[in-house]
Order: structure tokens, then sequence, then C-alpha cells
């Protein structure tokens, strides 16, 4: 029997998605296409954890721990760097330059000024936002530049249906496009056929749930969907003796360019970069941690100049 | 063999709590013991979905739909019919008053102001605000009043370790206490002692998870922990068939005041609140959504009402 194909496999074994595949098919196309003919990089940023619905009118789902802080972050370095960026995200998640008050409420920033004469006005209290000018100058400067295409997801099957059409939208741009995989998509899933309607009854006993492996889309992907594009995953273990094993066995299975690799307790001081034949460790001094620096930084620059380096050794063939 | 102590099964088959229970326990003591020594009364009101870890070291979890929207609401509410809320809800869900704008991404909202003379300032664009300066007024009110305490859970064993200490908290009011249990509280858990500490591997294959039903904390609470409060529950259902049967049930196994019973679909528009003797339909109509009319108002309404009259019955006995 042949292999099922995995496009085919999403459109028939997962639920039905919930957001409009076909609007965000055809802004990421029209996206896509636009920066590559004035000669700019285009990077599919994925950010954020997946909901897997336990019933289809969902009360209960299985989700997993993700704020999407690096994906967010990662999105401002590589505008920094020129790229264009369509940023898929779980909704919800964190956004690039609001993520730096993502915890604020911002009734305890607001205060109301009421002048003798005239409207009442709202001001902010800068003094609670750090860097709060910065970040509006820096957020209403990526927004004139048109090079930030923002797409939501909530399910895994709104994610695997997306990341099939931005797959689809970069093939056209060959070396040029990035896939930055950093979502934290589930492993596993229901099938559709098998998920009941109505919520799951508390008075039927213990909850038994068997769970299938959610194809690996990283395989078309890299074959097929996009083969010419610069493709990095991500790998997130909580146990450090396996983490890098596990890192050049995804490189050798499905034959993409870089791993970025990371330990849960330690994601924002350390990463491994993993490629075919290095590794590279990026790591945030004390002192850097202190005046601000963030990892993301460091791992989009080093990424960019691999980037840079696959572009040149794939026009040389 | 004896039942088990609902309390000490919280203890000891639930993972230990990643909130600071013993600081919520002494807060909440305080703030309902201050309060009603004023002679206020004190309402608990839970919000939200709770996380069951499906690993120690957590990246996957089980979790339950639920914006915390109506537990925002109704504390705005009681706060208005004078009493003092402990608000007890899951970390990031809905907060009362900043509710509204939970959509809003401020950066887009916000407007930098760089006039010639003086410093930068940040100014909220209002009308992107809807109400802004009402709710600036109600929310600083609010705060000065000192009648609202925010605790926050995450996990569905700091949910029942911090319901045990409100329950405890709040033991001594008598009947001027409510429990108001309007959280989407998990039915099922992995006990502790079954939990892997690392992440489940996906090579391992399917993934089958069988979960132990949640013991009904509803019981203890009405017989042993606050035996003289007024307790609501919530029934949500996505079934209408099976809707009022189920709240019946519910009342007549757990001998608590009420249940408001609603269907996911309509759940801002229609509830049913059910009693031993009573079923009262309320309801927003199209005129009064459209003036924004929130159909807690008149829960709040009426079981201040109900809360009132249940106060005298006991007082009378």
């Amino acid at each position: 029997m042949a292999e099922p194909n995995p496009a085919d496999q999403i459109r028939q074994d997962f639920a039905p998605p919930q957001v409009p595949v076909e609007d965000a098919a055809r802004a990421m196309e029209a996206f896509a296409l636009g920066h590559h003919s004035e000669a700019r990089r285009v990077v599919l940023i994925t950010s954020g954890g997946t909901k897997v619905p336990l019933e289809s009118r969902t009360v209960r789902f299985l989700d997993n721990f993700s704020s999407g802080r690096r994906g967010a972050a990662s999105a401002e370095y590589f505008l920094q760097a020129g790229y264009a960026v369509i940023f898929l995200h779980r909704h919800r998640s964190l956004y690039p330059y609001s993520r730096r008050y993502a915890a604020t409420n911002w009734l305890d920033v607001l205060r109301l000024q009421l002048p003798g004469d005239g409207a009442p006005r709202v001001e902010a209290e800068q003094s609670r936002l750090p860097g709060i000018v910065q970040v509006l100058q820096d957020y209403s400067r990526m927004k004139e530049s048109g090079r930030l295409l923002s797409i939501e997801f909530n399910t895994l099957s709104d994610y695997l249906h997306l990341l099939l059409a931005a797959a689809q939208a970069l093939s056209r741009l060959g070396s040029s496009a990035m896939f930055y995989l950093a979502a934290a998509v589930s492993d596993f899933y229901i099938p559709a056929s098998e998920i009941p309607e109505h919520k799951i009854q508390s008075s039927s006993g213990p909850l038994q749930i068997t769970m299938k492996m959610v194809p690996k889309m990283l395989s078309p992907l890299v074959k097929d969907w996009a083969p010419k594009a610069f493709v990095i995953s991500f790998k997130l273990e909580t146990d450090k003796e396996i983490l890098i094993e596990r890192a050049r066995k995804a490189l050798a299975t499905y034959r993409h360019q870089v791993v970025v690799a990371n330990i849960l307790d330690t994601l924002r001081g350390h990463v491994v970069v993993v490629t075919g034949t290095e590794e590279t460790k990026l790591s945030i001094s004390d002192e850097e941690e202190r005046s601000g620096v963030e990892i993301e930084e460091k791992i989009i620059k080093d990424l960019t100049l691999r980037h840079t380096q696959f572009m040149e050794g794939t026009a040389a063939n």
C-alpha cells in the first residue's frame, strides 16, 4: 500500500479548520510574491501551542505549553534583519512588540486627566511601561513597512491547514524562503471520526483517551512542498541527556537544514544550533541578561548568516 | 472501608500546587473576617478553566474552554451590589473591568505625543476604547474600596487547594458567605503518582491517557467546610435536552441552594436559575443586547435577593 499523502490526510482525517484558511492562503501568497519581487527574503514563523479538541463542540482540549515568546521575539529580529515575516501564531499568544507588556493590566497604567478646559484625556504612565517610547516607534515603523503579515490559528487542524497553505505560498520563492517552525505542535490528535459531538459526561466513569500520532509535516514540507527552502525546526526537551541525539535524529530523518535545540528550564539562556556538520552553542551571559539582550537576537543573527550561505550554495549549484 | 476525606485526598493524590497556597489562605481569611466585621457580605467567585498537566515538568496539559468572562463580569455586579469579592481565577483569564478590552492590542491604541517643549507623552485614543472614561473611574473606585481580593490558579491542583483554603476562610461567616462557583473545573485528573516526569516521547507510538474522576468538592463544601453558606454551582452543557435534568440531579446530590444552568451556544443570552423548588429563566432581549445590558447583571440581581431571603431564613431558624 502506498504511503498516505500527508496533505490528503490533513484534509480527510482532521476536524475541519475553524479559521478562514482560503483567505489566509491568498493573503500569504500575495504577501510572499510581493516581497519576493522586491528581492526581499521571506520567513514563515510559526509560534505558540496548538489546541486539540476532545469534543467537536469543544469544552475540553489538550494543549501544549507555549507562551509564544520565542516566536514573537524572533519576528522582531527578523524584521530588523530586513526579512518580510509571516507570523503564523496561536490566537492570543505573545505578539511582536506588545509581548513586552503581556503581564500588564492596562487599567493600572492608564490615568484619567481631567483638564478644567476641554475633554478628558487618557494618558499612560510611562514609568510602568519600560521602553514604551522606543517600542511604539518600532511598532509604528513596522506597520508602515508592511513587512509583517499576521495569521492566527487555534486548533491543531487550523495549524496544519495553514502550514500547508503557507508552504504553497512560499514554494515559488526557492531558497530565499525560510521556515522557522517554533510553534509547539501537538504530536497527538484524535481523528475527526472519533471525536464525540457533545461534552463528555463525567458520570460515565474514568476517562480513556486514545490519540493517534500526528503525521510529521516536516517530511513532505522538505521533500515536496518547498524543497528549495531553508528550513529550521525546534526541539524542546526537559531531559538534557537526550537533546542533541534527538536533534541529530530529526536532521537525519527529515533532511532539513537546522535544528535549534533547547531544554525547557533554560530556554531563555541557552540553545544549540545543530546542522548536518556542526553544533553551535549560543548563550546569554548574566551581564547580557541584565542589559536586556535576548537570545533570539543571537539565534536570528546566526540563522540569517546560514541562510545567506545556503542561498549562495544553491545558486552555485 | 470509610470514604476517603476529600481534603486528605487533595493533599495526597494531587500534584503539589504551583502557587503559594498558605499566603493566599491568610490573605483570604483576613479579607473575609475584615469585611464580615463591617457587616458586609462576602462572595467567593471562581472563574476560568483549570489546567491538568500530563507531565510533571509540564509541556502538555488538558484544559477546559473558559475565557473567564462570566466570572469577571459577575465580580463587577457583586461589587456594585455591595459585596466584598474574592476573585479566584485562572492566571490570565478575563479580569473585572479590563475584560472589556481583552481583544485590544494596546500598541494600536497608544499614540506618542511629541510636544516641542517637554517630554514625550503616551496617550490612548479613546475612540478605540469604548467607555474607557467610565471604566477607569469604576476601576479606581473599586481599588480604593478594598473590596476585591484577587487570587490566581493555574492547575487543577492549585484550584482545589485554594478552594479548600477559601472555604475555611469563609466558614466563620455563616450564611452571609456566598460561593459562586463559575470556574470550568476539570472532571478528570491523573494521580500524582502516575504522572511521568519528562515529556512524553512521540516515538513511543499512540498516546493512551487514563484519567480518574476528580472528587466532587461540592459535597464536602456543603456538608463540612462551609455548611451555613449560600452555594451556587454552574452547569454548562452542549446538549439542551439534558440540561435541567442534570441541574436537578446536582441539587439533589449536593444539597446546595442554586444551580445556574446554561448551554454553551447561548450562554451570553439565556440561563436558567434552578433551585429546589423553582426554575427561573433569565434572558437578554435583542434590544437589551444592543444597549449593552449583560446577563450577569440579571443573574447577580436574582442571586443577591435569594441570598437575602436565605440569610433571613437561617436567622429565623
